[in-house]
C-alpha cells in the first residue's frame, strides 16, 4: 500500500499536469490558479486509499480522484463569491482577482470538467460512480444553501447544525470513499460502508474544525483563532452554549453577540464556553462520530493492514492542531 | 410521427410534473420558477424529433429532453447574473427576485439535475450521450465567455463572431439532436449528421435573431426592436457594417455608436444598414448555414417523411417573425 505522502504527491502531480485549452483564458486560467493554491488534497487521498483498501489500482482511480478535487475547488470558487471572501489560502479569490462573472462561469466549466474526468472510470462502474457523484453534488449544494440560511436565522438547533455539516462537508468525504471503493470493484454494501466511514469522519472533522477555531494553536492554525466568535458564526460551540447557558451567563453571551469588540469578545466568549463546558461536549460529539466512522471501517471486508492505514489517516485528521 | 405541438405538450407536461425536494426552498423554488416561465422548448423538441427520426420512442427520450431544457435554463439563470439582466421572458430574473447567491447555487444544482436526468437514457448509450453532453456544456460556457470578452473589445471579425455564436447557441442544438439520435440507437456517423444539422441550424437561427432585432415586426418581436443597436451589441449586422462602410458612412456609424440617443440612433443606424446592404449579407449567410443544415439532414439514413418533418420545423424556426 502506498503511503499518504506518496498519494498526495500523485495527486499534486496530476493537478500540475492538468491541461486546459488556452482560450478563452478567462475561463481556464482561474481553474489552474485555484487548483494550484494547494491544500491537503484530503478528499482525493481518501478516494485513492479506498481504492487501495479494496485492492484496486490507485493509478486507475486517479482521474476520479482528480474529479473530486476539481469538484471541491468548484464549490470553493462559487462559495467564495457568495461569502464575499477576499482570500483563499492566503491568496486573492478568483472573483477578486478576475470578476464575479469569471468566477461563476469558470466554476460552471469546472463542474463539467469533473464529470469529464469521472467518465474515465472503468465502464463497468460508470453508472454507479455517477449516481454517487450526483447525490454527493446535490448534497453539497443543499448544505451550502442551508448554511447561508443559518446566517439569517436567530435560532438553529444542534440537529439542524449536524445535518448542515453532514451535507456541506461530510457527504463529499463519503462520496470520495464510496467512488474509490467502486472503482476497485467493491460490491455495493462494501462501498456503502466506505461511504459511512467517510461521512461520519467528515462530521467529526468539521466539529474538530469548530473546536480548533476557538482552541487551536495560533501558531499552527491557518486562520485567525476566534474568527467564528468574532463573526457570530453558528458553530456547534455557540449553538450548544446558547442552549446550555442560563441566567447571567445567557445574558452575558447574548450581549457579547451584539458587541463589535474583537479581542475582548473572543476572550469573554471563550471563558463562557469553558465555564459551560461546551468544548467537552463538542469533543464528545466528535468522538462519537469518529467511533461511528471506525465502526463502519471495521465492518469492511478488507485486509486488516489496509484498514489500519485508513484508521491512522483518520486519526491524523482528527488530532490535528490546524 | 408526433406533431410538434404534441411534442411541445409532452415537454410542457414533463416540466410541470418535475418535482424537487421542498427544502431548502431557496435552492429549488427558483428552478421551478424559471422552468415554468415557458419558451418554445425548441431544444427538447429537436431532441425528441431526432429520436423519432431514427424510429426510437420519444417517451423513452423524454428524460434526456428534459435534461437539455434544465441545462438550457441553468445557462439562462447564470447568464442573467453576468449580464445583470432584470427580466427574463417579461418576469423578474432569479437573481433579482431572490439574490445572486441563490441564482448561483440554484443554477449549480440545475446542472447536476441535468446530469441526473441524463442517467435515465438506456444504459447501452449512456457513455456516448454523456460525452456529447459534456462537450456541449463546455462549448456553451466557452461561448458565453467569448461573448462577454467581445463587449470589451473594439474590433471583432465575422469569423470570430460566427465561432462565438456556434459555441454559445449552436452546439446545444447540435448536442440535442445528437443525443436524441443516440437514444434511438443511431450509429455514431448518423448521430454526427444529426449534430451537423443542429449546429448549422443553430447558427442560422442566431443570424435570424440578429436580423429580427433590427427588422422584426415590433408587434410580434418579444424584445424591443433595435435593442442591439441601442446597446452597440456586436452582431453580424454591426460587424459587417463596420467592415463594409467607408468614408462618411463609416464616420457616421462610428459617431452613432457614441450616441446616447435612442430613437434617432435606431433609425439612423438602420438606414445605414440598408444603404450598406448588410441585411442582405446577413440573410445570405443565414441561408448558407440553413443549406448546410439541410444538406446534413438529407444525408441521414432515415425515412423521408420523418426528415421532412424536421425540415419543416427548421423552416418555421428560420422564417419566424419573433
Amino acid at each position: 500500500m502506498r503511503s499518504i505522502p506518496e498519494l498526495q504527491q500523485l495527486i499534486g502531480l496530476a493537478v500540475a499536469e492538468q491541461r486546459f485549452p488556452a482560450q478563452p483564458k478567462e475561463l481556464y486560467e482561474p481553474i489552474s490558479y485555484l487548483m494550484q493554491l494547494g491544500g491537503k488534497r484530503m478528499r482525493p487521498v481518501l478516494l485513492l486509499m479506498a481504492t487501495d483498501l479494496f485492492e484496486g489500482d490507485p493509478e486507475q482511480a486517479l482521474p476520479a480522484a482528480l474529479a473530486i478535487e476539481v469538484f471541491h475547488n468548484f464549490t470553493l470558487m462559487h462559495d467564495d463569491i457568495m461569502d464575499n471572501a477576499p482570500l483563499r489560502r492566503g491568496k486573492a479569490t478568483v472573483h477578486e482577482k478576475w470578476s464575479s462573472s469569471v468566477a461563476i462561469l469558470s466554476g460552471d466549466v469546472m463542474l463539467v470538467e469533473a464529470y469529464k474526468l469521472l467518465m474515465k472510470v472503468p465502464a463497468s462502474v460508470l453508472e454507479k460512480v455517477l449516481k454517487v457523484f450526483n447525490e454527493t453534488a446535490v448534497g453539497v449544494c443543499e448544505g451550502q444553501q442551508i448554511d447561508m440560511n443559518f446566517e439569517k436565522r436567530s435560532h438553529v438547533s444542534i440537529d439542524e447544525y449536524l445535518e448542515m455539516i453532514r451535507l456541506k462537508t461530510a457527504v463529499l468525504l463519503g462520496g470520495s470513499l464510496s467512488i474509490g471503493a467502486l472503482v476497485a470493484g467493491a460490491p455495493n454494501p462494501q462501498a456503502q460502508l466506505a461511504y459511512a466511514f467517510g461521512e461520519n469522519l467528515g462530521i467529526a472533522f468539521q466539529l474538530q474544525d469548530d473546536i480548533l477555531d476557538v482552541y487551536g494553536d495560533p501558531e499552527k492554525f491557518g486562520k485567525q483563532v476566534g474568527g467564528d466568535i468574532i463573526s457570530n458564526k453558528k458553530t456547534y460551540l455557540l449553538i450548544k452554549a446558547l442552549e446550555t447557558a442560563k441566567g447571567d451567563d445567557l445574558h452575558s453571551l447574548e450581549n457579547w453577540l451584539l458587541s463589535n469588540e474583537v479581542d475582548l469578545k473572543v476572550s469573554a466568549v471563550t471563558a463562557l464556553y469553558d465555564k459551560l463546558g461546551v468544548r467537552t461536549m463538542a469533543e464528545q460529539q466528535m468522538i462519537s462520530y469518529a467511533d461511528k466512522a471506525l465502526n463502519a471501517l471495521q465492518q469492511i471486508d478488507a485486509p486488516q493492514d489496509r484498514k489500519q492505514e485508513l484508521e491512522a489517516f483518520a486519526q491524523t485528521l482528527l488530532v490535528r492542531e490546524c
